[in-house]
């Protein structure tokens, strides 16, 4: 079959785990990829910070690149795949030349994309090639996809997910063990599942890209990075797993997106019977809601080499097979404003928020006035143990009410005398996410 | 935006529940659907059985077509979307026709591609048109799409999957309300659950055709329906899921395909924990399994209108956008036989065996000696209850055995004089399918 058929010439700029897998993927199995895509898949460039590292391949045919972004001049390449990361530098301009030269670009991505996709996506279709990304959301699951194809059909009503297998497996180790945050992401980085700086991870910004991604599909808009509200997993305590789990829910940190609002990326109370309540450790999941569809959820690994490899691979595949289209589902000039999101972080909700106070007389009235001055109401209030020494916990369940009331209240929270730590507020996400 | 777009002419065969929904859903949204597919789409022609049922939506500008197949010589359509139902018959006639005429063809046929599906993709790639069919397999969930492009980078080593609504809602209840599954299933017939000849369902005829496609794509070989071992939901009686439940199991309709087997339907045993036994109700799951991308589980709704046509207009999308290929995913030249399963039903598995026997002296050493008889090893064997007039459970959990002794054993068990029920044997997928 395969010696008749058509090469397809690629670079591939960045070969570390992703890269290198990707790379490994299309020698060892070239046989099938190449019956699959109906075309005969080359690599002619690659590029990377190192040039003698073995990488298990052998790279003696390959035209070997210095400066990334220079790879978009070698004019036999039809495809460039894009696996450094990183949202500005080589990676942009990289991408910038690559699609001003009609060369297909194929990147995991997301923060390039999340902060300058609607730029890259004019630049694909000025020059009639493929921007792709599907290894950019969600690791294995093919999220892109299915949103910009599977249900494009549909008026998306709402994108939920668990974006970020770091926070997952943090959280979900946190719960089942009682250690503290601090103690995990320690353990986390030695097992390689956290990195050395883990902010981008577990303050949620790596799942914000993700998110920025997911809405600009669903609901038809630039991709708008400096709108989302980010808040990520670094106050929860052990304690609150505690709590939560008392009451019925789980805490994962979720993702939402919904038409015409503040994307929201934030640590959050599910309900345990939810689905996206139920996924645990490094796994991702991302939940879609509209009509006539309803609710469809995908389950499955959101990072790793061979599962964004795997992504990487069905890029390839469809530009090879001609399936492909605008890169976010609709030409630019038809996209939204993203910045749009006139309705806010959209309605009231009930909140869980704990306090670490000193265990003394007035605590309770300070705190209530507090809450009365924000026009906050309490659903339930416990005090758990006496210490005369330590601060203890204080948790509140609020009936519904605004995120800007609750995080002013936080501020006023923390100016009390008795209030020993900095105060935590998650949202209870409560029928919106119903399993 | 739309105004100056190319019309895609579309003619729809059917105008049943997803057929009519089909047609409303682009009538009512159609500036919504235009904008994403970057075409107009214009509903030409219509054919259903009875012409003047009320439909919700005006039929006067639309060629009425009496009988469906004719509908491919009307030349100006472009596409045409058959959701007659059946595997011979109009619907063929129809796929046939508008194939050969260079017409391309969106369906939710099941039966008809699990029967004549290389056919049908023969007459495609002939005449360069799209055969799509993602409303056939697991309703809204793109199903199809995952596993044809989005996991097209891998070697899958298994598909399964809850893929029918009606079974899954009768096992589901049954579990929860310990009612026999004659009185559920005349109850889901109220509901509109299960037809009013439910064999198509119950006996796990539908879910087996939908697990013909996915396998014909997963493995890249020709669907091939006459090769699934199937069975259906009729012998699980309320007293199995006690006993499953107390092993820690839950009980299902499953689909198992895997590369170089003969593809499995049937009731069985899933660890209460693994993904697919999570999914209750109406609801339908496709769970992959491969390299390098691991695995991956969607869970959404598997019929009904909604579901349905969403999985109908991204078709239409995609054609409209020219992301199409081979029906299958690679032309038919390519694909292996479907029949060629020369690894059988796969190794041998654990097994639950449930006898109805007359509580009289000799009744184990009768059943022992059969499972000795056959190789049968067993783990446990639990009789419930005592009672001299009635016969009373035998509940047996099997060490790995091979599908042939068990079934043959089966046989030996209805001889004995003690027997007094036809025996029930359902296998227990261990790890297989362990979350």
């Amino acid at each position: 079959m395969s010696h008749d058929q058509v090469v397809l010439k690629i670079g591939i700029a960045g070969l570390g785990v992703v890269g290198g897998e990707t790379a490994r993927q299309l020698i060892n199995n070239a046989e099938r990829l190449n019956t699959t895509a109906g075309v005969n898949f080359q690599i002619c460039a690659v590029n990377a910070r190192s040039r003698n590292t073995d990488r298990g391949f052998d790279m003696t045919s390959m035209t070997w690149v210095d400066h990334a972004p220079d790879m978009a001049s070698i004019d036999e390449l039809d495809i460039i795949v894009e696996m450094i990361g990183g949202s500005e530098g080589v990676a942009l301009d990289l991408a910038r030349a690559s699609l001003a030269s009609g060369k297909h670009f194929i990147t995991a991505n997301k923060a390039l994309l999340a902060n300058h996709g609607t730029e890259l996506a004019t630049l694909a279709e000025a020059n009639n090639c493929a921007l792709m990304f599907e290894a950019a959301v969600a690791g294995g699951i093919p999220a892109v996809k299915a949103l910009r194809e599977g249900l494009a059909g549909n008026e998306v009503t709402r994108v939920s997910g668990i974006l970020n297998g770091t926070c997952n497996y943090i959280l979900t180790r946190m719960e089942k063990t009682g250690e503290a945050f601090d103690d995990v992401l320690a353990d986390a980085q030695k097992l390689g599942y956290a990195e050395a700086e883990p902010s981008f991870d577990v303050d949620g910004i790596d799942a914000a890209h993700k998110l920025t991604l997911l809405a600009a599909i669903a609901f038809g808009q630039t991709p708008d990075f400096d709108i989302v509200d980010i808040r990520g997993i670094r106050e929860v305590s052990a304690s609150d797993f505690t709590y939560a789990n008392q009451l019925g829910f789980r805490i994962k940190l979720v993702g939402v997106a919904e038409p015409g609002r503040v994307p929201q990326m934030q640590t959050c109370l599910l309900p345990a019977a939810s689905q996206l309540a139920k996924v645990d450790g490094v796994l991702n999941a991302v939940e879609y809601h509209g009509q006539p569809v309803n609710s469809i959820v995908s389950i499955g690994p959101g990072a790793g080499a061979g599962p964004t490899s795997s992504a990487v691979l069905a890029d390839l595949i469809d530009v090879a097979r001609g399936r492909w289209g605008p890169a976010f589902g609709r030409p630019v000039a038809e996209l939204k404003s993203g910045a749009d999101a006139q309705n806010g972080l959209g309605p009231d909700k009930p909140y869980y928020i704990r306090l670490m106070v000193q265990d003394q007389s007035g605590v309770l009235a300070d705190v209530t006035r507090v809450l009365q001055q924000h026009e906050i109401s309490v659903e339930s209030l416990v005090q758990q143990g006496r210490s005369s020494g330590e601060a203890v916990p204080l948790v509140m369940i609020t009936h519904e009410a605004s995120a800007a009331s609750v995080h002013t209240a936080l501020t006023a929270f923390t100016a009390l005398d008795c209030v020993r730590a900095k105060p935590v507020a998650m949202p209870i996400l409560v029928d919106e996410l119903e399993g």
